[in-house]
């Protein structure tokens, strides 16, 4: 019914360490029977030397306790504890931990950490839901090592490749908002996207070539690191706009970078939107209290959530039919920010997901 | 170490229940030693039938495995689960999680229901933030029954009284508002509040009707349902305002009431700053993407979360010598529904939260 686990270290191992029976382990760790202060604290020590849990699967199983699932981001603490990634996370984790509760599995947030890494080996967890894993993701690293089931939300990449997901289309979303920027007027589109290695950002790049090719424009495309946030993009924008002064639109996902452009647009002397354009990816707190307020999409992210719940529900009850579910597609929110064909100017309300 | 739990199922009642011995329950329940299928099968019913749980708290102790707590909320799914209150919980939660985190504390999510009950007694938990709560708050009931400590943030009321708790001063933050709108002209300010019994809907109340009889104007006050949302706060908005043509300014706490109220004030044929001021509290999405932008205050909620989670660790870990926390005071975040005197409308942009 599960994904066999690695090895564990388990009761014997304990019991071999502090040179005491299974059972009094067993006694010690449960507090039953008759076991004295010493020996147990023997067997405590031998037990956290050695990392040993009971297996809290087989008990949640038999006792109709809840499951226990951890939500993870991979994106590093200096974008995601902004308002940008961390509005994308939450969002998620809103629908996701309802969805999980109605299928008694407990959700535990695992926001990215200002200390550094996830401490997932103290979680004694089931199962896990990933926000866009980058290549060689360390906390999937680790899931798989333990035998537990993930999903990802956004399609997996590299070694990663295999694992269980929802597609969220990261390719025909960016075409969205390149077209979107085009019918506005477009003609020298540039791009701005992080550097690490995450799948949407990849199906980015071949949107934007294959966009770039079709009509004949350079490929302006330039990355920025994740942890920089908005100076990153502004320092990106501005040395693009400096190198190519005609540039009439960006397309920048990462909504940090976006809102870092628009700073840099405008300290060159150009207007939005009419010298430059810019259009941005989640359709958060940033892309809505921006001035001008942002185009961005719909990612319809309670869908989302909902399927990535079903999918390692599923997983978790020992159905292995599904790999993947292929997600909503995203569906555009004109804003000022590209409201050049004096389209309507939103400054604010969006469609239904926060309705 | 902890508050004494009220007698629990023990492994004693599932030995008797199933007609076996504790030893034989122990190791079917926990797939260990020789147990033949059809007896492990009796003792997974008779534990299921009785409800019977394994110590959680003892063995997480014993293993150094991440003690597990749960973020609640009482609002009502129809406010939370939109824009509003879900911001509120959602940005405590960003916090308390990686603080939690950072003390191997698991930081289980259980948002409004859209089914009703949170299913608490199917997540073992050792501890619980509570948001706000009301009176006689169920969850509370629950908690405080089965022995485990909870803190709330926002004072609580009723019978809860006594409960640990993070102060978030909602008279201080009432009054903050309100003078700021007398200081921009206002002379008959009007209050909406929710109808429910909650601490910062009476500690609002007692502010008002201070401030009322301050400055000689009749107290104007009115509640609506939370579960009404928007159309709850209009409809109350739009009957005042029949009443009270003089009305110059709102003061309404949650911000779905306040959106409402625009809406209700527009129609009434009224501008909004010039003929009616709007004021709300939590400095969420509602109130920066509102037309016009709510004044609205800074909660300092990274602050409150920090201190939350500490409260709640210190008594997990024994100490019992805080019973409260006094949280930051609210610093107000002006925007152009006030913006009468000629003050620079800030259309967005906010202090350090979430910056």
């Amino acid at each position: 019914m599960f994904p066999s686990a690695a090895r564990r270290v388990n009761i014997k191992d304990v019991a071999r360490e502090a040179g005491v029976s299974p059972t009094t382990v067993s006694h010690a760790l449960n507090a039953r029977g008759q076991v004295d202060a010493e020996t147990r604290a023997r067997v405590e020590k031998a037990a956290q030397k050695l990392g040993y849990r009971p297996n809290r699967h087989a008990q949640r199983l038999r006792t109709g306790e809840a499951h226990m699932i951890v939500l993870l981001s991979s994106m590093p603490f200096a974008v995601a504890g902004g308002p940008s990634r961390l509005g994308f996370m939450m969002e998620i984790a809103a629908v996701a931990a309802a969805a999980a509760l109605d299928r008694n599995l407990a959700l535990v947030l695992a926001p990215p950490m200002e200390s550094g890494k996830v401490p997932l080996e103290s979680l004694e967890v089931d199962g896990a839901l990933v926000i866009e894993p980058s290549a060689g993701d360390a906390n999937l690293d680790y899931l798989e090592r333990r035998g537990l089931p993930a999903v990802t939300i956004g399609k997996p990449c590299g070694v990663h490749e295999a694992v269980l997901h929802v597609d969220i289309h990261s390719r025909e979303t960016t075409r969205l908002l390149l077209d979107h920027l085009h019918a506005q007027g477009a003609r020298k589109v540039a791009m701005i996207l992080g550097s690490a290695q995450r799948n949407s950002y990849v199906q980015a790049r071949v949107a934007y070539e294959e966009f770039a090719a079709e009509h004949g424009q350079p490929a302006l495309l330039a990355t920025a690191e994740e942890v920089q946030g908005e100076s990153g993009g502004e320092e990106v924008a501005s040395a693009l706009l400096a190198a190519h002064p005609d540039i009439d639109a960006f397309c920048i996902p990462v909504d940090a970078f976006a809102v870092g452009a628009v700073r840099a647009i405008r300290l060159s002397g150009r207007r939005i939107p009419e010298d430059v354009m810019v259009a941005t990816r989640y359709d958060g707190v940033r892309a809505r209290t921006c001035d001008p307020p942002l185009t961005a999409v719909d990612l319809h992210l309670d869908q989302v959530a909902h399927q990535a719940i079903d999918l390692l529900f599923d997983r978790l009850r020992g159905d292995t039919s599904r790999q993947a579910a292929s997600g909503p597609m995203a569906q555009l929110v004109p804003r000022q920010s590209s409201a050049r064909r004096g389209s309507p100017a939103q400054t604010s309300g969006t469609p239904t997901q926060n309705g």
